[in-house]
């Protein structure tokens, strides 16, 4: 079974936080066929934490589970922190296969992503 | 003439401004057709600042100046502190036309975008 976490810095604008859930609900639709549930997780100020939700995931019968930090920048949560979560999760999930993805400023197609709703003007 | 402006927080760590101005460079390259000049401005700790910038677009001969919050969440820097700065700014230069954009969590793109890369696990 595989497992998606959308893993966001979190916020104390609530606003904010549910910006992050909307893309959640948005992406499971969209990846039906390619993971069994989409959560999101918070790494700072906004619950569910990382780690819980990874735990959550495993309990939930979870044998993948893939990371997307949804990040523009590869600040110290993305560089360290998140690795280090995803150390120790590894530790208490030996049996679980997890995939780190790049975060969402590097990824391929978000230049052009940007540029189509830039050259709509 | 047209500029855009890539608008984002601005980092003490230089390597995550440097992303901005990367995605800068790629964005003026794809969009050459749609603006004349493409350059990035940050909210705080970096420099140029938006306003500067701004001037130094229309000093340059900006008609039209485009502002693309590169943010994810719609907190107070893109609720409040960008739409103050441009108000300043068609105070400024009543003869310019400025634009602003949906923020980047916001692009109708952006999770189809993201669902492509996760797709390719």
């Amino acid at each position: 079974m595989k497992s998606l976490i959308i893993v966001a810095h979190g916020s104390r604008r609530e606003a904010s936080n549910q910006e992050v859930r909307a893309i959640t609900g948005e992406l499971q639709a969209t990846l039906l066929q390619n993971f069994d549930r989409v959560a999101c997780a918070f790494l700072e100020l906004t619950e569910p934490g990382v780690s819980a939700q990874i735990d959550a995931e495993v309990a939930a019968g979870a044998t993948q589970v893939t990371l997307f930090p949804y990040f523009l920048a590869a600040g110290s949560h993305v560089s360290q922190d998140l690795p280090e979560l995803l150390a120790q999760a590894e530790q208490r999930h030996p049996q679980v296969a997890f995939v780190s993805q790049a975060h969402l400023g590097k990824l391929p197609g978000l230049v052009e992503c940007i540029a189509q709703s830039l050259r709509a003007d």
